[in-house]
């Protein structure tokens, strides 16, 4: 039997010669109406887990529906490899988001279809094409061209995929908190993120984290006379302002002792790729009206969005906000401060500090009090991580281009429970384009996205096998 | 025919004899419902300005009903004094405000009663019995004095007395106006405002004036989410707060550029009997829950509260207010900023220094819009105005103790169109006490405040005669 890598030409042959009949088994798994949040829709979900699970039969998985008191999950589990090659857990989902509204579909969003852009692309177009059918395939297929060319999968595999992703995986935590032994491996791939651009690859490296905070100052007991207390009696929204803009000095950066602990600096050769891509404030920024990067005056625009911690003023009340004049001096004002989170930031000593910095500037007279509404450590992978710089190298391999290293500004929250409950790191590759239409009538995959999606997890897995 | 100084002893003793008959005349007067806000009482507020007609042309007054578009206003010259004695015009009212809530009351309150507090003091209770009857009386019973004694007025006088006072003064400012050659002396008393303590006499010298602006910043065109766009984009509520933060510095000065041009210092002797006060933090704050005086550090409260120019915000807005979280980034936040001001102080410099200071802090990516609801200047008399000196010492003759000069929060209109446009000082001195209860069912004034108020015009009459 070859190894992985001595089969990978053969296995990328195979693959391509394949595509054909692996849209037609992805156009399969398309119709399936697997909408998650719609109960009327539960017996089509149980269907495409049935169809997950006997196609992972088909290449040998011992693959069953498991029960977490919503839609089943499917949980597969085979050997393949030599006996050192690291062991790695796979997550996706099979369901789909609603399709309202369905009038604005060019054709019915369960018929799938190869179309045509008018710049010459090939698509897939179909409600869950991309998000997560379509990026799901992508390794099940590379899965079967080394089933079909090896006799066997190139690593010890266990999949999860599960039913309730678009409905916010509400039974998933604890249905990997009950089955951690059996799904702890020793890293996670996951194929539900982006591409740089069309021809760029990308590794979610990060995810991050989120403090959110309430912070409410009351100073006199009633709202005054502005007239008759203005100047002698203390106003929280003063009180407010004075301490929250300070938050940041004049270089855009978190005033907060102890804020940056645990941030660490990029990798010289990850900031080099990251400059390369030149994205500029135009691109990101332009289309909402703003020119100019607001974040830390020594970062890119990339690193503001991606790698360096925020802390934001997300709302702010007090006193009189309706028409015209009022002279009142409030008796209260409320704010909303949140803080995205990177790297090993804690989030209690986040918040701590918060807490400790509003308090240490609070004059007397005022009080404050806190409610908290969110407290989650980011995701943060190694840039030295082994099987992310095989994955790397990887993708490299096909695509011609160096796979960037991005961090996402929102949260995929079952990575975090990877990494809280069971330990294990994830590395996050997918190949979504920008104008997938994700979530949107006439969702599409680029038919490119799958067939060198496809030949990049060969690729990848190749690699990790070694 | 002796100087009204050398007749004032036999003047004061009339005073004192007639008090009964003084309080008498009083009853007459408040018996009449002049209730202006009310039109079922204009027929009463026309008897109300009758009744002063004729006791003003039983003085000797030039004396008739004026019309002004609402009630009418009686307006009374009439000569007297040397021929290089000032030219004074006082200003009234004899209208009231209503009575409700009536069942409050405890005698009718156009029933004029003599009482005894528990602490054995006298008062008059009606209403109007304090604001303005009682307090306009004391003035017209030190006039009716010296007429008796005399022979004579001890000035050239001109008298005010309106009926609107309690609903606006809607027609005051163009009737001042209009009769502007007629109405402009030497100077105006007003008889309106409280003594400091049941003890202590009190000339106003100031009223602070008044720029109320909002301020409106817009970064992006439309809210964004936090999680993509937060470090990148700018944030309206960071720099808003950012910018409303430093408008105090940690003295509690405010720091916009040119805000203290036209504010005066005290003169040390001003300053030394405000202090002689000791107005405590615990009396002035400890009502509405404070204890610390929030202004300027090195100012004593009682300059912040009434001789020093504040800045204060009256009410912000911007982002998600409702319960919970929301990781918004707002695209606008607004803040209703509003400033009091003393002496000198330029309302248009004032406002133009704020929206300089906003801009000059402005970072790119932020719009701002400012809004007026407000633009009026302070009123303030020279601590060495000749006849405020007089005024003193009349008043420290007649309660043996320093007549405190002080500054009120609120504003008498009238009191800056004098200034505006009669160009002419006014001399405020009351009376009233602050358990007066004006405005509120079982108004009262004390006998004391009626006869040494009386007394007291006596004196100050005598002095501005010289």
């Amino acid at each position: 039997m070859p190894s992985p890598s001595n089969a990978l030409p053969a296995v990328l042959d195979r693959i391509d010669a394949e595509l054909d009949n692996s849209v037609r088994r992805l156009f399969d798994f398309l119709k399936i109406q697997s909408v998650s949040t719609d109960p009327a829709y539960a017996p089509h979900c149980k269907a495409a887990a049935e169809f997950v699970a006997k196609d992972l039969a088909s290449l040998g998985f011992d693959a069953s529906l498991r029960p977490t008191g919503g839609h089943p999950a499917v949980v597969g589990k085979a050997n393949g490899g030599a006996g050192n090659a690291p062991r790695v857990l796979f997550y996706g989902h099979y369901d789909v988001q609603p399709v309202d509204p369905l009038s604005l579909w060019q054709t019915p969003p369960f018929a799938p279809r190869i179309a045509t852009t008018p710049d010459g692309r090939k698509i897939i177009v179909a409600r869950g094409a991309c998000d997560d059918k379509g990026q799901v395939m992508t390794f099940v297929e590379a899965l079967r061209a080394f089933k079909a060319v090896t006799g066997s999968l190139p690593l010890p595999i266990t999949m999860l995929i599960e039913g309730e992703e678009e409905c916010g995986s509400a039974h998933l935590f604890d249905f990997v908190k009950r089955n951690a032994a059996e799904l702890k491996q020793d890293f996670a791939l996951v194929c539900d993120t982006s591409m740089w651009d069309a021809k760029t690859p990308a590794i979610t490296t990060s995810l991050r984290g989120l403090v959110y905070e309430e912070v409410r100052v009351t100073c006199a007991d009633r709202d005054l006379h502005s007239g008759l207390f203005g100047g002698a009696a203390q106003n929280p929204l003063r009180v407010l302002s004075q301490i929250l803009g300070t938050m940041h000095d004049k270089h855009g950066r978190v005033t907060i002792p102890g804020f940056y602990d645990g941030v660490k600096e990029l990798p010289r050769d990850i900031k080099a790729e990251l400059k390369k891509l030149r994205l500029t404030p135009k691109e990101f920024l332009g289309g909402v009206g703003l020119k100019i990067p607001a974040g830390e005056k020594n970062r890119m625009l990339i690193e503001q969005i991606a790698t360096r911690p925020t802390a934001e003023i997300n709302g702010m009340i007090g006193g009189y906000t309706g028409e015209g004049a009022k002279t009142v001096l409030p008796a209260q004002a409320t704010a909303k401060v949140s803080f995205r989170l990177v790297g090993d930031q804690n989030p209690k000593k986040i918040q701590d500090g918060f807490r400790k910095f509003v308090r240490a500037r609070l004059p007397k007279d005022a009080k404050v009090e806190f409610s908290n509404f969110g407290l989650a450590p980011a995701i943060q992978l190694a840039f030295d991580n082994p099987a992310l710089l095989k994955a790397r190298t990887a993708l490299k391999a096909e695509w011609g281009k160096t796979a960037v290293t991005v961090g996402e500004g929102g949260s995929i929250p079952i990575v975090g429970d990877f990494k809280r409950i069971l330990g294990m790191d994830t590395i996050m590759v997918g190949f979504a384009l920008d104008d997938d239409r994700v979530h949107s009538p006439n969702e599409k995959y680029d038919l490119t996205s799958f067939h060198k999606g496809t030949r990049s997890w060969a690729r990848i897995l190749a690699a990790l096998a070694e």
